[in-house]
């Protein structure tokens, strides 16, 4: 069950067509959308970062998902932004997971046409959040509006009911794409919530009962946790952070080889990050990126960017907890 | 104080550059928008809408909101429509305030030069509601830009925490937005919520402190309470419903004239009426615009239409309750 | 249908039998339990308290509730409160309602038992609030154990969602009381929550289906529009203090006279007042109790009384207000 | 750091005076109260039950917990529970944890005095949940309040926020409880939500910062997760079931001995049981007790006991997959 390697595997992207044996392990990174002084895109860093991910290791990119303040971006944007990443990832070896998700369905189509156009590995969507669905089967409707209009390349459940309000089971998602409605490319999930148990259910439903699906976690902060459920890989904010690389190279080592102290001593150092990163606020995660020499860049409202005492302290506590030297 | 006339007096719209004089009054009707048997926005019936609408008395509309299901449309399709009723409302004498809130704040800025462009009365917006501001402040700097995308033309911000999880306090945004922040063309507020007590504080800026604000009641079901609290007037979508004019009319007419005993058997019906609407989902309201000989069209998902059978037993419902015959 | 006199008139307390005739109308003061420098109910100070409010006009009380801190009061203390009640208010001409309202239905019968016993006019109860009800049919069986334990006195349901987590349908439990449950002292509701479209419903049934309930609103800062959706009364907490006793009073000889202009005044005081309250949280009642002349005492934690500097501060904002000179 | 045995090792429940080296590890069973044909409490019952778990290989219990419907049950009923199970778990040797978490501090005090009284061997609490405390700092003082009642026996803090409403951070109860307030007995939580990053916050006191705090994780159905963490060991309801034991006998070993998949399997099946568990409601763990051959007896409203019809369908359903023989 378990498929972590002991070191970061890379996702392989093989031909579009079989969508079943599409798979992500390890820890694939949430990327952020980097805004210049004007706050618009700048496109010009993404060869950056992407550079930077694989010299951390990552083999796997979540392009324009709430890290990448999806939302704060406009349909073009993300075209865009998606059009970059796909020439960066093709450069540097990375996998490239377009998120697609938006309020709107049709905007959602647009944009899944889009990343199949552009030739994305793999696309994930949230369920809409404005006028939000009621049970699993209108979930699974959707779930196969997109995938009609990207049947080529796998797609993702990207549940994160933190922010959209929608805390549908997932697992009956699952079962109702499979069953009653046609999603013939849905290839798994991005849990983004504490629920073990539930995600456990989607466990359930790939050890147990045969379906190949993929499930990602999404909190950093509780990953050992979820690996411990059997989650097949991570999809996160906190694996952008240079700093960071080493800590969960070392915990998803750990866990591999049964070595559970270990594994939870670095868990330890996550959380601490984590708590670090929550006290500073929206804008902290940037302000970390900048701090360890990878350009963040300022976000979009409503998210503020540090302020000058704020950065100065954010960084002696990154240095007092050993996060930077 | 109370600026409801006996009868549905016309919310007169200045030049725009008197922004401080515009004022909307008596019931405002949050218009449906049409779809096709395939989905698609039926802009061709937009004038009988219009016609349909001055007919019972309505003297406003309030497009793209929430009942004219907004983030179920495209931009573009916002856009068109926009244009539709901007010459079906010129045509019927109807005042026009064009909804630009979304989940994304310069897909709402391009939203509202459009509607400043075509000659919009008013717009208004909601806050983004995937990335939540936090603070009044917050609030209030969203609504400076979109001020600044339509400075001629007054801006109402929609205060709807049902549907966007937002709920910070309406008056301190509108003492942020008057104070701190530079938003010249705020106008006033679309308050679709049950707090009267929120409302009311609303009501004191405009009363006690000076603030010209204006004041709209988004619940129709408890209309009559908020009058009692001091709302200027209503937006909501029951007032669409021809059946439901007289009743509303009589409801303002009887409280004007201090007949609260009429008024409230008023408010009792307006509640019988939203009570069956609850009853049969997303989709009564459309059926009911159908059963009385308005076309209502289908749904975008996840809204659903209704079944025959349900559509034959919300017709016999109202017709046992009198609101058709 | 409105019963609010131009002046407070005292609720009639006939003889226990004739239930259906009990009736509470104006403002019922829900008073405080006055706790000494050992955090001890101080039952001297009872006599006292009902002889002020008595003076200021009240003519029912509603003890051990919400505002009596019920719940930080074992059932020992509440039954000797309740006695002490009873023995003020008979002396003073006050109506008396009991709350019984537990986490535990067996205390909650066995107060409603002594109430009986000890005279109560009325007893009312919330739904149990940690292991909460599903259906109004639970709520209403739960009204039938209390309703057999006092079956001479009325009832009265106590609707405060935002404390107990219950928010069925109070219009669905009175109708599940009386139809398929044995509730026969079912009396009627103290309805405390903005929501004026289910309270609307709960009139509906009054008027409309002529069920005799007697409904009583517990939203002080937003009485007027209870009033207008048609509330025999009210019930809370700033019906105690002095100063607020004039105010209350005008707000509802002006309604009751049609004069809205007035009573919006009126309201707008008292949303003033309420503003100030929870600016200073939990322990501000009695503070503004203590600076008015009559005893509050000290709040049972979580609530904590004012420091000295914040009694100074609340009291120059209630000077400041016009509240106290 | 894992402190959970290849078998389930008996807290040892030393002289109450050394309270820092009180630990419970392994499964401890949150024990049902049985009530009888007029939902009375069965005390006669609880040596049969004590009897049992131990034969489960149960090594602890905890008493009028919310598996125990604590708030269903008066004062002196929990007192008399708690003295029979006294009684019991000396004869059977097992350790005992009275939960004494009302709404009402001075009948939790009440509680709390009892319990050390008859010797038990540890208490537990809940914050307060009709006035709830707002900060870390107020639920610490409460339990000051009851370390102060209880000061020669162990004190767990018991965190379940589904129930209370009190989501307040529990590692920062824990800090100031250890910081500012003076809470010598406090030994530990149980913590009975899916938040494992929170979790790993008390985690990472017990560890990182030398607090030797003892942390039971409450979520049966997710257990895996949480032990993966870092718990110390688990307090649930499913433990009580005989067909259960060797599954989570069999997790804890594999978990133990690296074995995670393996543990994975028994994690599955728990689920699976849980998931049956939730389908039929809130008779169900009683029913499920009475179908494995140990009395559950009839739970007191608001839960309602199973149909004869429900009960011969969840027999089938714990037949068909492998529960029951």
């Amino acid at each position: 069950v378990i498929a972590l390697g002991l070191c970061l595997v890379a996702a392989v992207a093989f031909d579009p067509s079989p969508i079943t044996t599409f798979r992500l392990n390890g820890t694939v990174a949430a990327v952020v959308t980097v805004f210049d002084s004007k706050l618009n895109v700048d496109y010009s860093v993404i060869n950056a970062q992407a550079a930077q991910l694989m010299q951390q290791g990552i083999r796997s990119v979540f392009v324009c998902g709430t890290t990448g303040e999806s939302l704060s971006l406009t349909v073009p944007e993300r075209k865009l932004i998606a059009e970059a990443w796909r020439s960066a990832a093709t450069q540097y070896g990375l996998t490239l997971i377009v998120h697609v998700g938006t309020a709107t369905p049709l905007e959602s189509v647009d944009l899944a046409i889009h990343a199949q156009q552009i030739g994305a590995d793999a696309i994930a969507t949230m369920a809409t959040f404005f006028f939000k669905p009621s049970t699993a089967s209108d979930v699974a409707a959707f779930l196969a509006q997109i995938s009609a209009a990207a049947p080529k390349i796998p797609l993702y459940y990207y549940y994160i009911p933190s922010m959209t309000g929608v805390s549908i089971s997932v697992a009956d998602i699952l079962l109702a794409a499979t069953s009653s409605h046609h999603v013939p490319t849905l290839r798994g999930a991005k849990f983004s919530d504490a629920d073990l148990y539930e995600f456990g259910r989607c466990v359930g439903l790939r050890d147990t009962y045969g379906s190949p699906f993929n499930l990602l976690f999404g909190r950093d902060e509780m990953l050992l946790g979820a690996l411990a459920i059997g989650a097949d890989g991570a999809v996160g904010s906190t694996y952008n952070l240079p700093f960071m690389a080493p800590i969960y190279n070392r915990l998803l080592s750990a866990y591999a080889s049964g070595n559970m102290t270990a594994a939870q001593a670095e868990q330890a150092r996550s959380r601490e990050l984590v708590y670090l990163m929550k006290s500073y606020g929206g804008g902290a995660l940037k302000a970390m990126l900048d701090l360890s020499g990878v350009l963040g860049g300022l976000p979009r409202p409503p998210f503020v960017a540090l302020t000058p005492t704020q950065l100065s302290s954010l960084k002696q506590d990154l240095v007092k907890n050993g996060f930077l030297s």
